[in-house]
């Protein structure tokens, strides 16, 4: 690069994005905890909630992570992204629920298949081998009552140290959401179904 | 199943259940545009904003589609996602941002590199191999002006019916949003940082 002198607006341009960085800088040095098994929620009416999680796990699994998977919803829609995950290798993936109430029509079926999925989460908990646990549409099971709010949220905070766990789906219950570490809140600003436009291949299913 | 008397509360159940199934069929059946390439953008100071558009581009890898990344911001915080969608084959994956402006302090550098990611994006969108393509950060070159904001809308509202484009990134311009078919906010509700607890890696980077 030719050492031309600097502009008026170069430099204070330069001098904005310096104090920019000594902020920031300074942020991350005021971390203290280094090291923690996340709780994290995507909750919402937005889209991204389990595609977020699932990017999660790919990210996971380019760390060498082996990463567990429980559906608490119906499993067809997530086929793609379960096919590919599994070609990555250290995937221990579980489909357990058995499509929204409203499509069974059946509380005490929907009660089983949860609890089903949910002792299948406790299993994989303990597997000191899986560092990265995604409970997708979990909320559902809670926001229905298919499970006692009281001993999931009891069980999720006592996680081992090393273990993230990622809980997805709308309408996140506040008692899991106060013992998260990490909420994020997917908003719905615009959507094509109100153009009028099919849910579309490879995008949503 | 044993077929016993349904009880008044079961009952109750199943009909408001049905009501709601047939609210959902009749939303699907009205839809009427069946196939277009969506214009998505992720934006908002939540997390999640690129996880679920690297989500995205793992669910298109399933459905055997050709997928294209331009990363306008650096790109050594996604390498685990890279290497993971590289090995699950037809990935054209290009890193042409040289970090976020407070990071570089130069601004001609910046304007560069975003025109160089630019260029490389306007060449995917014309490979008709391609049917989802991830403009990474590109909501960041935008609003620092370092790309011309109504060519860069102009062009994608003019991209092939049969491509998906999903751009990402806090702060997108409102040209941006009222050209686009989805738009998803990804709002924090808790961050650990305020608990004092560092970026984790293979969740953050």
């Amino acid at each position: 690069m030719i050492n031309s002198p600097e502009s008026d607006e170069a430099r204070r341009h330069r001098e904005k994005m310096e104090k920019r960085k000594a902020v920031q800088d300074a942020e991350v040095a005021g971390k203290t905890v280094t090291e923690k098994g996340l709780l994290m929620v995507h909750t919402g009416p937005g889209k991204g909630k389990s595609t977020a999680a699932f990017g999660l796990a790919l990210r996971a699994l380019g760390h060498g992570w082996k990463v567990g998977v429980v559906q608490f919803g119906k499993g067809q829609w997530r086929s793609g992204e379960r096919d590919m995950l599994e070609k990555l290798g250290a995937v221990s993936w579980h489909t357990l629920g058995e499509g929204f109430t409203w499509e069974t029509q059946d509380r005490a079926r929907d009660e089983a298949a949860a609890r089903r999925a949910w002792e299948k989460a406790c299993e994989l908990m303990d597997d000191p081998a899986i560092r990265l646990l995604v409970l997708d549409e979990l909320n559902i099971s809670l926001r229905y009552e298919h499970l006692p709010l009281a001993e999931v949220v009891a069980r999720l905070s006592a996680r081992r140290p090393d273990l993230h766990i990622v809980v997805t789906g709308r309408n996140a219950k506040p008692e899991l959401l106060a013992a998260a570490d990490l909420v994020t809140e997917m908003t719905l600003v615009k959507h094509h179904f109100a153009a009028g436009v099919k849910a579309q291949e490879g995008i949503e299913f």
